[in-house]
């Protein structure tokens, strides 16, 4: 391994992603901003670092993998920040969902210091870090993208350079859209069944293979009609990355009449304190405009 | 084979379901209200009928495939109709969707002239009906189901009894809300897509395998990114359909605030003449909210 890694940000996702990096047989240097979550990386052989440009100084690579825009600058140019501690040519990848405009200026102001970003957003949740079959949907330049293939490949397994810097992002942002819209189609057709009075075990059975089958269909509905709402994926942070689509269509001048307002229904749910279920939960917006009473 | 068939309908549909049926070695009648359309078909082996009910007594079930309900309750219960022609315990299944309610009372009317109706609307399109891989949801008693069985293996691939009278036209219009609203996720992403200026091959290909894929992706959104609007199903169909659901949920007491909304844009399509266009068309009605001219 020519490349030594740096792991910023070891949550619920970072964490299986920075233990992938280690089993690859990465040298790895952690860092995490509450200390305590290092502890287990440690232990499986990852070396800590005590500031961002600490850890920075020592590799490079640097892997970002924190919850939103402000989070990232901070990591990158706070006071102990990446940009203060990386050697030139040291290579950034972003895989948070953060802000498509904001990650072309931060690639811009990282390139002044001789530095290289690319934002490669991941989706497959927190089992797809652990087993290393994340997606990741990366933008920047086509070097860097080859640089960083080794370090992508050992924490995804659908790897996809989609364009330039801040196109990671945006493809991201088209895939969230799909995620919402679909499960509102699944929400609607399934209270309208239940409704009919219809065996929503059959009604799956009958449509799901067919051109109304979905991903969210066959594996988040059927999780619905067991009432089992479990995250893999909350509300909350689907609330995050539906507030990113929404300012990303603002400046872009496009309108989604229906992203829109499945925005406004997850925020109904977070309004009861359901942040925290799956956001296949969706359902339950529903169920309350047509008065159902499902108990959970 | 120890039924006949009679069929009636035989529209771009029907034709091809009639030819199957004749394939898998029936006895078949067949009636369409253009005589002409009958031609091919004796020509393939069939007889003709008449009259409706001229074809009703000359078999042990008759299939029925037309467009609309008040074209059912004519072929049913019209003047020359099969509930005049028809023996005792002849078997009819409707293969046209139509409304739920309107299906229960049909069968209720049809069982006290002792002529039993199964409800199983299909859905697969022409390619699907000319290869005998439809996808059959079939409502009413589980004893008409066993005797209908082998006729419906003759017509499709994908067989589901989902429950009594009815059942069969809601399960449909369940996958109808499904289709629609999995056409709006995709035409909303990718019209953010575009605007964002991403590559939409690139796009498609990064999304299309996880949580964000779906049948309506992958067919109908690679299509429309290639500008190719032929009809697998038309938008006048869809909204035939669309009216179905939203007057079965309008009964039911159901809001469907999305597919309500797919309806009117839709509706914008028609306005346009756009309604012999394929359903994935529904993504120029964004395109025109969004202020985008993309020719045709």
């Amino acid at each position: 391994m020519t490349e030594t890694v740096g792991f910023v940000g070891l949550g619920i996702m970072g964490g299986g992603m920075a233990r992938n990096l280690l089993r690859a047989g990465f040298m790895v240097h952690v860092w995490n901003r509450t200390h305590a979550r290092m502890l287990p990386l440690l232990e499986a052989g990852a070396k800590g670092a005590s500031t961002c440009a600490d850890l920075a100084g020592k590799v490079t690579i640097v892997v970002v993998c924190v919850s939103d825009t402000p989070d990232v600058e901070e990591v990158l140019f706070g006071a102990q920040g990446i940009a203060e501690g990386a050697c030139p040519d040291t290579l950034i990848i972003d895989t948070s969902t953060i802000s498509p405009q904001a990650t072309v200026e931060f690639a811009r102001r990282l390139r002044r210091r001789q530095l290289a970003m690319l934002d490669a957003p991941i989706s497959g949740g927190s089992e797809g870090a652990a087993n290393g079959t994340l997606s990741i949907m990366v933008g920047g330049a086509a070097g860097d993208y080859d640089r960083a293939l080794p370090v992508l490949e050992a924490i995804g397994s659908r790897i996809t350079h989609v364009g330039p810097a801040g196109a990671g992002q945006l493809v991201k942002l088209v895939n969230q859209i799909l995620v919402v819209g679909t499960m509102q189609a699944v929400s609607e057709a399934l209270v309208f069944a239940q409704q009919g009075g219809l065996d929503l075990e059959k009604t799956l059975a009958a449509v799901e293979h067919g051109a109304a089958g979905s991903w969210m269909l066959i594996h988040r509905g059927s999780q619905a009609i067991q009432r089992n709402f479990r995250p893999g994926f909350t509300i909350d942070l689907q609330q995050k990355d539906l507030r990113l689509v929404l300012e990303a269509a603002d400046e872009l001048g496009v309108p989604l009449p229906v992203t829109g307002q499945i925005f406004q229904l997850y925020r109904t749910l977070q309004a009861r304190g359901l942040g925290d279920e799956g956001n296949h939960a969706l359902i339950k917006a529903l169920e309350n405009l047509a008065g159902i009473q499902v108990g959970t």
